[in-house]
C-alpha cells in the first residue's frame, strides 16, 4: 500500500484549521460570554455537514436515474439512500444533545441571533427540493419564508433545484418504464383487479352465511367491506386517480402507481427485489424526515414555549404541521392500502417468472 | 455473600417456562403458519412488560408525593422518573424492529386478529391515567374506545386509576405548598412582574431610539413586543388564568404555575435543584410519549396505509392526533414562554439565599 | 377484512395474565421489598423474549440453507437476519435501562439470587450454538460452566443444538457449492492471484523508482509490502490454510473462503448481490453480539466492581474476554484483508457477466 | 425580544462558506473521483467538531474545580459532564454511518491518505489529557505514536494539557477536602470498617450453623468469604493502598477514595446528592469512551481486516486494547466492590444528618 502519493497529514486532510476556527460566538463579540452558545453553533454546523453529505448522495442517485437505469446500479442507489437513513437517525438523536441546553441558558444569547433561523438553511431547502417537495405543497408560511428569507444567490440555487427533475420525478419515470405491467400474455392490472374482486365477494359470502353473527354485526361488517371496496374502486378508475391528483391527494402517475404495486406484491422475484428495496428505502427517508421534523418541533416547543421563533415563525405548531404536510412520497407509504394477502395473489405465468429470474438459473 | 437463602436457578427465578410458553400464534391454530406472527406477539409482549415497569415506577413516585415530601425522596423520585425516560427510548427504538415486518407479511395473519387492538391495553390506559390524562381531554374516538373496548374488570381498574390522584395532581399540590413564593420580605411574583415590566419597557425604548430602523421595521418590532406583553399580561392576571383553564388551554393551578416558574428561574439554588430536575424529567416523559405516539402513527400508516385498524380506529391520522392532544404536562413545557434572561432576573435577598442553601455551608 | 374467525381480545391474544404474573420478587418473598428487583426481573425477561425471537429467525434461516437454496429465498434469509440485527441494537441499548439501577440498589436483593446467573440462560446457549460457536472455542470457564450450570434437560437441548449443523456450517456448504469459481473459461482463483501479483510488483517498482524516498523510507515500505505479500502467500497456499485452521486461526474451508471473496469482489453483479448482503448481515450479527458482550461486561464491572458474579464467574474480565474470543464469523470479517482495489480487479468475461445477470436483461 | 443588535443571517453566523468548503477529496485531486471519500471526510469532521465541544465542556468544568467549589456550581458541572455523555452516544452511533462504506469502497481512495491517521488528532489527545490519561498509562505503541505523529506545535499543546492539572487531579483534590470524613463525633472510616466486620462475621456464623450445607459447600462458601475479606483488608490498610498505586492497580489517593465511598453510600443526604451524580457522570464518560474505543476497533477490523492501519498501527487489536487500558476513572468504577447493603450501613448521627441537609428544612 505504498503508492507514490505525497504523505498526508490528518489535520491538513480534514482542513482542521479552517473547520475549527469557524465557531465565533456572538456573546463573545458583545463581551458577554454565554457558555452554551458554542453548543448551539456546533450542533448546527454538524447538521449542515450532514446535509452536505445527504445532498452528495441524493444528487448521485438522481443522476443514476437520469435515463435508462442499469440493473447493477440499483444496488448502489439503494446503498446510498440507505446511508441517508443512517444519517437521518443521527440527525434525530442529535436533538438530545441540543436539549441539554435549557431554555434559560438559551436566553443568555438568543437576542443576539435575531433574525437568523433554520429557515435560512439553503442546504435543507436543496435537500427538500432534490427529493421533490414542490413549492405549492409547502405550508403557507414556508412558501413565503422560502422566497424572502434566502438571499439572492441562495434563492437562485434553491429555484434551480426546484426546477430540475427531482428524485421523485426520476423514480416516477423509471417506474413508468417497467416492462412487466403488460408482459407477453400477463396483464398485471387485470389479474390483480380480478383477484381483488374475488377476495371482496368471498368476504361478502362469508359474512352472509355466518350463523354466529347478529344482524347488527353483519351490517357493521358490510359497511367496512363497502369502504374497502370504495378504496379499490378509486384505484381501478384512472379518471378518479387524475381527480385525486388534481385535489392533491395523490401525486404519482397512474402507471407508476401500478408499477410500484406490482413490485411490492411480487418482490420475491429476483429482478424485483432491489426495486422493492429502493421503494422501501425511499419511504424510510420520508418517514425519518417526518420524525425529525416532529421531534424538532417538540424541542422548539420546549425551548421557547409559545414564543415566536428567532426567524419570526409561529414556532412549534408551524413546525409540527410541516411534519405531516411535507411528506413527499406519501403515495409509496399508502401502497399498503391496496395490498392483498399472498394467498389471494394471482400466480405469475411460468414464462414471466423465468424472465424475472437470473439468467444462470433459468437458462 | 453467602446468606442462608435457598439456591436459586435462573430459569425458575425468571419463570421462563411460564414466560416462554405465552406465544401462541393464531396462524398456527388455523394451520397456516405465518412466520412473522411470532415477532408481532413478542414485540407487543415486551411493550407490556415495559408498561408494567413504568407503572411500578409511576405508582411508587405518586405515593411518595402523597403527603409531605421529604427532600431526600425527591432524588429517588427523579431517579425513578428518569428510568421511565430510558425505558421510553427503548419503546421508541423498538418500533424499528416491528418495522422489519412488511405490510404483505402482516397480511398473512392480520385477519385472524380482528378486533384485537392496542386500544385494549389496560396497562397503557393505567399509565395514561396515573400520569394524569383526563377522560375529557381524550380525543373523541379514544373517549369512546376507552369505554367500550376494555372488558368489565379492566374498565373498573382503568376507572379507579382515573379517580385516584394522578402524578399531575400530586405534583401540583406539592408545588402549591412551596414555602418560597412569599418568603420573609421576598415576594416572588411581585419582583418577577416588576422585572418583566422593566425588561419590556427597556425593549420599547431601544426600538424607539434606534436610528437604523425604518418605520416599518419599528412597527413590526413593536407588534412583536406587544404580543410578548400580552402573553405576560395573561400570566399576571389570575382571572385570565382561570379563564384559560376553563377553555382547556391551561391546567395547572395559578399557584402551582408560579412555583414551577420560581423553581425554573432559580434552579441554581441548592434546595431548588432537585425540584427543577423533577419538573424537567416530567417534561421529558411527556415529550417521549408524544414522540412515541407520533412514531407509532407513522409505523401504522406504513403498515396498513389508509385502511382502518384491526380495532376499528380510523388508523394513523387518529393516532398522530393523540400525539398532540394527549400531552399532560404541557404547562410545564410552556414555562419557557415566560422565562426572562438571567441578566434581568431579580436578585434574591441574602437571607432567602441562605434558606435555599445547605445547612453546613450556611451555619 | 371480515373473515369468520372468532373475535380476538388483545389481552387473551398476548396471554397477558400469564405474562404479567411472571414477576415474583425474591425480596417480597423474604418480606424485604426491594423496589429495583422488579426492573432486574423485567429487563431479563425482555432479554429472554428477544432471544426466543432471535432463535425463531435463526432456525428458520438455517432450515432454508439445509439443502439447495432457491435464489428467491436468499432475500427472505437476509431480511430475517437483518431483523436479528435490529433486535441486537435493542439488546445493547437496553443495558442503559438496567444501568439506572445503582450498585447500592442491587445490593438490596443480590444475596437472594445466588447462584442464579446469566450463564444459566439456555436460550442464549442455543443462539450461540445455532450460529455455530463450538465448545472447543469457548473460554475455559465458559466450557465448564456450560456443562455444569444447566440442568439435565437444558444440557440435552444445548447439546442437540451443538450437534446439529449450525448456520456457520450451512452457509459454508452453500458457499462451497457456488458454481462461479470455475465457470466456463473463467477461473476466479487464478485471475485473482495474477491480479494480486501484478498489484504487488507494481507497488515494488514504484517504491524502487521513487526519487523522493530516502533509503530508510524505502526499506520501511518494502517491509510493509513484504508483510502484505506474506498475507497473500498464506491465502494462495491451501496447505497453509489447512494449517491455520488446525491452529484455530481460520475456520472456513478453503473453497468457501474463495467463494466468499468472489462474492465480495463482484457484488455488483445481480446474482451476487443478495449473497453479498447475506455475508455482510452475518458479519453485522457477529459484530453486534461482540459489542453486546463488551457493553455487558462494562455494565457488570460497574455494578459489582471486582467482586465475583452471582454465578461464581470472575466477573467482568471474563465477560469482556468472551467478546473477543466468541466471534464465530471472524473469517468473514477478515475478508477485507484480501480485497484489492476495483481498479486492479480482473474484468469478468462477457459470458460470465451474462450468466450473473437477469434473464430478462440478457435474453 | 428586539434588542438593537445588528441582524444576523444564518449562513454568516454559522460561517457556512468556510465550513462547507473544507471538504477536499484527494481522489478528485488525482482525477479519480471516489464517491465515498466525501463521507469519510465529513464523518471525521463531525468527530472533530464534537471533540471541540467536549473540550469546551471539560475545560470549563476543570476550571470550576480549580479551587474551592461552590455547591451551586456542582449542578452546573454535572450538567456539562452529562452533556458530554450525550455527545459520546452520538460518537458511538455515528460509527454506523461510517460502516455504510464497504471495504471495497474504502480501497478506492485509501492509498491517497497514507500516512494520515486518527492518531494525529490533536483534539482527541487533548480530551484524553484533560480527563487525566497519563503518558505512562498509555499502551506502548500509543506512547510512541503520541510523540512522533503530532507535529511540533501540536506536541506542545498536547504536552501542556498533560502537565496541567486534569479533571482527575481536580476531582481528587476536591474529594480530599470533603469535611464529612471526620465530622464532629462521626468517624466514617471507623464506623464503616466496623460495619464491614460485623457483616463478614455474620456471614461466617450463618455458614457454620447452616445444617443444609455439605462440608464441601461450606468450604466453598468460606473460600468466597475469605476472598471478600481480603479485598476489604486491602482497603483498610493505607500501606497496601500505596502499594497498589505503585503497581498501577489504583490511582486515587487514600483519602479521596474514602470520600468517594462516603458519598456513594450516603448519597440520599441532600448535600451529597450532586457529588454522587458527579462521580456517576464521570464514570459514564469513562464507560462511554471505553465503548467507543471498542466499537471503533470492531469497525476498523471490518474495514481493513488484519491489515496495518494507514497510520502504521497494528490495527484493530491495538485499538481494542486501548479500550481496556485507557480507562481513567477505574477507581470510581471499582467502588461497587466495597459497597455494603443499606441494611448493614452504620446510621449517621442526628447532627451529622442535620449538617448534610438544607438550611431551611433544618433550622
Amino acid at each position: 500500500m505504498s503508492k507514490p502519493y505525497p504523505p498526508v497529514h490528518y489535520s491538513d486532510y480534514l482542513k482542521l484549521e479552517q473547520l475549527l476556527s469557524a465557531q465565533k460566538l456572538k456573546s463573545d463579540e458583545y463581551g458577554k460570554h454565554a457558555h452554551d452558545e458554542m453548543l448551539f453553533i456546533i450542533v448546527h454546523q454538524t447538521y449542515e455537514l450532514w446535509f452536505k453529505q445527504i445532498l452528495h448522495e441524493l444528487q448521485s442517485v438522481a443522476k443514476m436515474f437520469e435515463n435508462y437505469v442499469d440493473e447493477k446500479n440499483i444496488g448502489t442507489a439503494v446503498a446510498r439512500l440507505h446511508r441517508i437513513t443512517e444519517i437521518q437517525k443521527i440527525l434525530i438523536d442529535q436533538l438530545r444533545v441540543l436539549e441539554t441546553m435549557t431554555p434559560l441558558d438559551f436566553l443568555d444569547f438568543r437576542d443576539y441571533l435575531v433574525p437568523a433561523s433554520g429557515f435560512q438553511s439553503l442546504q435543507f431547502r436543496l435537500v427538500e427540493n432534490t427529493l421533490g417537495l414542490k413549492r405549492e405543497n409547502r405550508l403557507d408560511f414556508d412558501k413565503q419564508a422560502y422566497h424572502t428569507r434566502l438571499d439572492k444567490g441562495e434563492q437562485k440555487k434553491a429555484q434551480a433545484a426546484e426546477e430540475s427533475p427531482s428524485l421523485f420525478d426520476r423514480v416516477e419515470k423509471w417506474l413508468e418504464r417497467t416492462p412487466f405491467l403488460e408482459f407477453e400474455k400477463f396483464k398485471f392490472w387485470d389479474s390483480y383487479r380480478e383477484a381483488v374482486n374475488i377476495m371482496l365477494s368471498g368476504d361478502r359470502a362469508i359474512i352472509t352465511s355466518n350463523p354466529s353473527l347478529t344482524d347488527t354485526d353483519k351490517e357493521k361488517q358490510f359497511k367496512q367491506l363497502d369502504a374497502t371496496g370504495a378504496d379499490f374502486d378509486a384505484l381501478f378508475d384512472s379518471k378518479k386517480h387524475e381527480q385525486l391528483i388534481k385535489e392533491g391527494h395523490r401525486r404519482l402517475s397512474y402507471k407508476a402507481l401500478q408499477a410500484a404495486l406490482l413490485i411490492s406484491l411480487y418482490r420475491e422475484e429476483p429482478i424485483l427485489h432491489m426495486p422493492y428495496r429502493l421503494i422501501t428505502t425511499i419511504v424510510d427517508i420520508d418517514e425519518l424526515f417526518t420524525s425529525w421534523r416532529y421531534r424538532h418541533a417538540l424541542m422548539v416547543h420546549r425551548m421557547i414555549g409559545m414564543k415566536i421563533g428567532t426567524g419570526g415563525s409561529s414556532g412549534h405548531q408551524y413546525l409540527s404541521a410541516t411534519a405531516a404536510q411535507h411528506k413527499i412520497f406519501a403515495d409509496f407509504m399508502n401502497l399498503s392500502t391496496f395490498m392483498i394477502p399472498r394467498s389471494e395473489l394471482p400466480a405469475l405465468p411460468k414464462d414471466v417468472v423465468k424472465n424475472l429470474g437470473f439468467y444462470y438459473s433459468q437458462k
